[in-house]
């Protein structure tokens, strides 16, 4: 490591230790963090398909560039360049020399931003390390692997005063901004009760004929490809809500979370698990004789959680992964004067709607659109997922040239990750209730 | 009481003990409950508002009458004459000497069957006292008050011989039979996960002006008028699934609960409250000064469940009644080809459906519509919410007049009523998971 960046990180840790400086205070006066000069230089660590969405993004920017890019996985690689040749830009830095090179790429490379995109296994490591060379750093979303490595992300945080960015696109979808927007406006009234997940096909995911990514086949682990390598095992060795995030980073802006209010208590149930054997047995490619029809997958096809939280609310959060359906996130915002849900795009409000009756959210979805939205429609056109991505990138680029702190912290990380091994916990103790540990440490009563 | 109706008792009570009958097969054996002469004669304890429906739908039949009637309110039994005038049908016979009469009119009236719709707490004393003196008996719908309770209703339809009908009206809904019919028929696959509730805002019925008993007014209790006058204790003094039978008794059918199924665990939470109370404070007759703004309520306005079963599947149970909201039984059926959803009104199937894309349910629903309802449509059109409540009648009757066994036994009764108390211990617990009685000791693992 750099002697500098490692002087660098013992007197940040000490600052933060000896004077319980908050995170944000320390990022804020944090020398490694001053302004960009020019362009913000960003490393990406992890080009897979979901890097080279955020790659694609960055190319399209004027006030970002990739510098450097870790990626052991030569099939990706050469997509991930073909994005840089058909973009007539300068090709970054590689570092392919197998999956632990990204520390090679974070001791040498001089870069603003860093962006990690990996396998979920590698979030926390790789986001550790980040934080410790001092460079700012984004994380896509996953549940997290355990509660102590929920915390190792928290205390290098703590420690290091780099901010961390948890990388939750949903959050910037138009339909929950603009619902945001009507929450705080209290179109609702007072939020009682809300609900979301992650209820998506992933069969055609989770398996594949280890050449297309999708819909192709019954192999996963090493015959698959993509996220079927090693997304698919995390369904054969735990049963939990593997992916809470999508559905409670909405959610915890809506009513919250981390500032004035935190989750305090989860329990978890699990159906049984039929939907990913029956996929390979009924599969052309798989059958009742295939090697993967003799797995026992131990993910619950439907897990449903609820979660009580400190202001009084319920949530209830789907995890839906295993079985034929369409795609839906699932949400509902309900409180004293009305509700919306998603899942019928209709809204009711007391006063103003017919009585007893729902009506068509989509009036509501357009008076509320947030101005954001309405600027920027037009360079999220094209971005993934529907334009959400981009605005996603753009807050991300953003809160780093301007110094400001990242949407969603550590804090909101830890604390979402941390739904996955509590209802894994849960579960496992036949619907037992499991307390949220404070990753603030008291700080959410403060902050807004 | 009739001393041979005593000897009756002790006599099926030796025998259930003795031998270990089941209850059908002593129904059917049960020289009491023989061959009905002519018409059936039933009486009704309980002539409030839901008691004159039924009575409604009595006189519109030509296989049976009212022949009694037990009702303490002058006000609901003037409207209960009226009917009988109306139709000009001979005038029952009135027992109104308080809420103990009902007694007399079990001990001294020669009748085939009963039908119990009374305040919540009256259901299982009644249902004991009309077991015991060997009448076929119908309750209403309610959560159980107690484990205790439900046992008690067991212990005596078993020791009695009795049989019981609980009078679920929602399995009786031209939807819920339509998609059993599907269930049946495979068209879901194997069943995964299943959802279902009571969401309706009661505000306007657990409150009014003590005379007309629908949003016209802040009263309960003695100042209250029909279901404001009891109902709505419950709602002070208790926080639990108040009434989950509309939700779960859809769902039993479709995942044969008590006949090779059964329900296992719950884990239940429950919101903050607020909703009957800014309901006083904000109606034009309440305000923050009205004696009731000074109530605190117990029940939190949005109460869910999450119940395991023994074959695996997950069932979400919702309570939402003190929220201004479009009413909403919220039905969800997926097993592992497909899901239909009663909010958004549309169904999924695999290879069917477009892929990933959801299909209007109404063709499926027209396909797949019961033949019971094709063929009396026409008998059920006015009939109580939508027809549902002839069918109910209808099988009510028949179940006696043809010595069968009643579509929702003792068993469905208990079980589904134990909810209640068991979502209050859990949310009292913290969300602790309950465990359910069985029951039927054993008894579901033959029935089909």
């Amino acid at each position: 490591m750099d002697p500098s960046r490692r002087k660098f990180i013992e007197k940040t840790s000490l600052a933060a230790a000896g004077l319980g400086l908050s995170n944000h205070l320390l990022a804020r006066q944090n020398p490694r963090l001053k302004d960009v000069n020019g362009k913000l230089k960003i490393g990406i660590i992890g080009s897979g398909f979901r890097g080279q969405s955020h790659i694609d993004l960055i190319l399209r920017r004027k006030d970002c560039e990739v510098t450097c890019i870790a990626e052991p996985d030569p099939i990706m690689l050469a997509s991930t360049k073909k994005l840089f040749d058909d973009a007539k830009k300068r090709m970054p830095k590689i570092y392919d020399e197998g999956p632990h090179d990204y520390i090679e790429l974070l001791s040498k490379e001089k870069i603003d931003a860093v962006i990690i995109a990996t396998p979920w296994k590698w979030h926390v490591p790789m986001a550790v390390a980040a934080m410790k060379t001092g460079v700012y750093t984004g994380i896509e979303v996953s549940g997290g692997i355990s509660l102590d490595e929920c915390w190792e992300l928290v205390d290098t945080a703590e420690q290091t005063g780099i901010p961390l960015y948890f990388l939750e696109n949903v959050c910037f979808r138009r339909d929950v901004m603009a619902v945001l927007n009507m929450v705080k406006q209290e179109l609702f009234g007072e939020l009682i009760h809300l609900e979301c997940g992650y209820q998506h096909d992933l069969r055609g995911v989770k398996f594949n004929d280890g050449i297309s990514a999708y819909n192709s086949g019954v192999e996963f682990g090493d015959k698959g490809f993509s996220e079927a390598k090693w997304r698919t095992w995390h369904s054969v060795y735990r049963n939990g809500d593997l992916y809470p995030t999508h559905g409670i980073g909405p959610v915890a802006e809506w009513i919250n979370l981390n500032r004035g209010n935190r989750m305090e208590t989860i329990v978890s149930m699990a159906s049984k698990s039929r939907g990913l054997h029956e996929y390979i047995v009924n599969h052309p490619k798989g059958g009742k004789d295939h090697p993967n029809a003799f797995i026992e997958f131990k993910l619950g096809d439907k897990v449903t959680s609820i979660i009580k939280c400190k202001k009084g609310e319920t949530i209830v959060l789907h995890h839906d992964t295993n079985l034929p359906r369409p795609y839906s996130l699932g949400f509902r915002v309900q409180g004293t004067k009305g509700l919306w849900m998603d899942v019928n795009k209709s809204i009711y409000i007391e006063g103003t709607s017919p009585a007893h009756g729902w009506e068509d959210a989509q009036a509501y979805l357009d008076q509320y659109d947030d101005a954001e939205w309405k600027s920027h429609a037009g360079d999220a056109e094209g971005a993934g997922h529907g334009g959400m991505d981009w605005f996603l990138m753009d807050s991300f680029v953003k809160c780093r040239l301007e110094n400001k702190p990242p949407k969603f912290d550590v804090y909101d990380a830890a604390s979402w990750m941390s739904i996955t091994p509590l209802s894994e916990a849960s579960i496992a103790g036949g619907g037992t209730p499991q307390a949220f540990p404070d990753f603030t440490r008291g700080k959410w009563k403060e902050k807004k």
